[in-house]
């Protein structure tokens, strides 16, 4: 039985800014199915007038006739809260002439993840134009910073390679049992991550039946992960990441390696501390069992192991979660849920479809 | 938002007898964000004492340390209402020793789904061993049978493939615009509806990459499909069944052929016979696209599209659904809300994960 | 043991003409393995100076830094054949041009398969610009017409669903066994055949887990089949084509139903008729065994198998090609050994790459 | 055009005991295309009298009505060279026997690969049965120990996750660029490796739009690489190896870290030891792009590129193939072409069947 409850509060009226990707569609589908929001607005420029249904037929049942609309600043006038999933570079122009006209701001793009302007032109190749926003804008990754995000006017979403990265190896640097420098983070992901727009490297018969590293030593998410595990456990790490794509709509997995920082360390002792910082989180799974990405498909659950390798001297932590989900707009709306005051899980499922 | 509404009535208490195949665990999931149900009972023999969660570790965060339980009359004693998800041949020994000491009882089997007795042997290669429950067992299709499903004691859901095929099928026939004779069902599945247990014929290097027609002639779902046709439309329809396995999941397309029985029927009348048919229906959608079985992954929805060849005489209509919610528990749950008096739609997402 | 021997004679010098495509790809696969074929030019105008190995690395150990080409009527001069893997509408701009410099040409589109003109703009929308040609071209579908390929000098390779759907058909149309009417070809198949240029219904995240009915009473192998029924059996067929896309790389299913013109007809019969048919090919195997794509990935062969249906009167045919292979670069190179005097198996493995 | 020849020799006589798995299938699609070599004996206990089409119709129209046969040492007596592609622990029973019936052994399973035999009862849980082997097998990786291999009467062929890993990692060590020390290997595998027999990590179900890690700390690959590596380079590796399952059916990619034992080391010396490695090696191919493990399916190349990452001090080289091809019975082939004196690459594509 669902724990959901609407209450007796009227629900809160959301925005959806760039609702034709595919976080946007996964947000349509969150909103609808949450007791507390209702979806006021939803828009996607390049789509304008184009019915949702005939884009996305998945959300034809329960939306119907609807299109999406042209963006105006007063589309969202007054709303409680708006959800922002446009391409990066787009949302730093867009978001400062949202600011004021509704209650909080979820940013699902990378715009506002780093409070650095310098790490911009470094990782993104190009400088910031609202820098001023950087600092203002909360890092919302809610296992790890729900004090911040509770009530926050503006949330930056954590990007799903770094939420899922960041989960494994905060512990275990928290408690002292690995060490900032050395880190390697080995990620496997799903197709989705690229966005809808057709690609030559997300065709089919690119992407069927292989497996392929990219990004090699500058993927944009990591930065993004040294920042947040130094805001968390004060360890200034340094992480190569290398992300590899995998024949699957969704999911992601983690697989990061550590050198111990302490002597004696056990795989006992690494589950533990993971369980530890994970207690009485609904979303999040420790266990000895390896996870797998299709556990979590739909849901808003991470799940996590660790090993330690006393023959070779190494710390492996392994999570995996859902890129459309905990990767995005299901943190997303659990960010939002925490700003607008609501329980922190309502809306959202905590197991996945399977198979 | 949602519409779904707790109210004040306590949960109605159900158990899942064969919790451990892919339609209990789906039922799992869907009792789980049911508002109006409460899990009382899961039980799997084979798995009896297995955690959930290592079975299904898509469950763990919902259920934890939770076991399946090896099952006996007593543990379901007094529920309102039990599924059934047992093979077939097993559903029609235990279900008899169930009758009043539970409420209602919505089989997901092919044991009671057919009232002619003779069938059973010539199509299942048995006997039937209780065969005086055929005629007290209601066909749970509900968009088609939902006066006799409200409220009924024994439920049979409908089969996957029997379904989408009947969904596209019925509306033509009653309308008379197709003959009951030479009727072609063309239908693609994924891989879910062969089960849980590996099999030969479903290891992912015999299935990937791969489609293949199966059951040539002789699928069971045959006399199903004719059965619920006639029963609903009192034409003696006549179908020729092939299906194929597809690398998929989940999924079903039915593309149907039929003989036109009037002369000059266009796609658009085809087209506004199914919307008739299926107008008010909640998960029901009509529409000219081409319907794809990834827009109904998760969801409760069918899609149905219909185009007339004058060319070559041929009128056609193609349904999707997902074979384990439309399919299958979804549909059961249907059932359940229908049996139970509760919303029909409580519990049962109209829209999909997508992608 | 490979049978394929090169014998004393010099190869014979080819070009690939739009050799950056599929089709081109597995051309020059096919080329750098066949004994007595030289490749000469490798044109692709929107790639001239891309490296081959960079946009295909499956090529990069054969090809090494081979540029391709951009195309020009001197590249081709004096080659003894040309195999042309342009668009719809380019080749038949080209042909023209090329004819007289070359030895053959083997066009794997299907700007001159149509020998009526009338039907190029009823199917596919626009004028031939070169109807003068048509009645020159021979259809080039060795098993059924071997005699007017051997040394023909312009040869239009069979279309991949067509030529699926040819093969299962031509048998019993032949055999009198079923009618020319009423024939519906239900048929599944792989992405490949869409082409390597990104849109957005090959998008992994389109297809992958989707089955989907496309082109609903207007695929254009429909006029095709119907030709070359009639051109081999003399029966005026009539054909309800509808293509449905699967999520593979490779592989079409045709399953074809028929009306039986003999009574009594048994799937024994059918089997036969279709054995008999295909004797002494060496690329078809007909079985009792319900075929698979899989089984021919990478092949040049052709499984098919048949049924009766008396309990309602259809008779049923599956045949399975590799779309790229048997139904393209696989039969162009069948066909130019034909033309070239060379063994027809030569160069083509009747193996598929399995699993 | 393909620089096979046949020559005048009359081909070598081989037999496959074990070819009902899919490395013995892959041999039989291999030796039937292979000039110098005639397949006279194909065994398979457990499929004896089993037509090799009906099991793998993918070589029905090459072995026709041909079955399996039960192995008898007679069989095999006096055959040029005999592939045993049998399960762990029987491999070691049966090739005892074997010896000295026929010209040569390669060996496709991990009986013979290590010479430790301590080192089976650590990894593989079992005493070893035929030590005194041990020593007199030669480890079958060409690349690396190709004059050990020409003529050698008993080849271990190399693992397909330890080959890929090799490949990537032996150039680097042997120049002296990375420490054998903290070496990590995180690799991805299709499920083809893990054979034919149904389990329940292998179903469609399980292992479709899923990524899981496993073997953690325990797969029995890892000696066998630090081994090899030894053996050639002398320097002694210790590595933690974690293989991970995707959703494809063939191909391997090994991502593997290194720390730098040289200051200054940048990203292209690195690809140029590995260029330098292997120059003049026709299946070996090193580049900067990265590797997709697509681009080798089917074929028996492997692809390599290698960064340096100056910023967090690793050393990482990237490595695909085909697990079925160079990790098994592609490589078996090349190692029985050394050992029989036919020219290495006979019977061997470099070009993998894309897309």
């Amino acid at each position: 039985m669902s724990s959901q409850t609407n209450g007796t509060a009227s629900p809160k009226r959301v925005g959806v800014v760039g609702a034709s990707g595919y976080t946007g569609t996964e947000l349509l589908r969150l909103i609808h199915g949450h007791p507390g929001l209702e979806l006021a607005a939803a828009t996607g420029d390049s789509k304008a007038g184009t019915k949702i249904a005939d884009l996305y037929p998945s959300l034809a049942a329960a939306y119907g006739d609807r299109q999406y609309e042209a963006f105006t600043p007063e589309l969202i006038d007054g709303l409680d809260l708006v959800f922002v999933g446009l391409p990066h570079g787009i949302s730093m122009s867009v978001v400062p002439h949202m600011r004021g006209r509704v209650g909080h701001i979820v940013d699902l793009g990378s715009d506002f993840r780093l409070h650095d302007k310098t790490l911009y032109p470094e990782w993104y190749k190009a400088e910031h134009t609202a820098p001023e926003l950087l600092d203002e804008f909360v890092y919302g990754l809610p296992e790890l910073f729900r004090d911040k995000i509770s009530g926050a006017e503006l949330i930056a979403a954590t990007g799903c390679n770094a939420g899922a990265s960041i989960f494994a190896l905060a512990p275990l640097l928290e408690a002292g049992a690995i060490e900032g420098d050395g880190i390697i983070i080995n990620l496997i992901t799903g197709v989705s991550g690229a966005g809808r727009p057709p690609k030559e490297n997300t065709t089919f018969c690119t992407v069927d039946e292989n497996v392929t590293a990219y990004a090699l030593l500058s993927h944009r998410h990591t930065p993004e992960i040294e920042q947040a595990l130094h805001e968390r456990t004060g360890v200034e790490a340094n992480v190569l990441f290398t992300p590899h794509l995998a024949p699957m709509n969704r999911g992601i997995i983690s697989t990061c390696y550590g050198r111990p920082a302490q002597d004696g360390l056990t795989s006992d002792d690494a589950l533990q501390i993971l369980a530890d910082f994970y207690a009485d989180e609904p979303f999040m799974v420790v266990d000895e069992r390896s996870p797998s990405t299709k556990a979590v498909t739909g849901s808003n659950s991470v799940h996590l192991t660790a090993r330690v390798d006393e023959r070779t001297g190494h710390v492996m932590v392994i999570s995996v979660l859902d890129n459309l989900m905990k990767g995005a707009s299901g943190m997303a709306v659990q960010n939002a849920n925490l700003a607008l005051g609501l329980d922190e899980t309502m809306g959202l499922s905590s197991i996945g479809v399977y198979p």
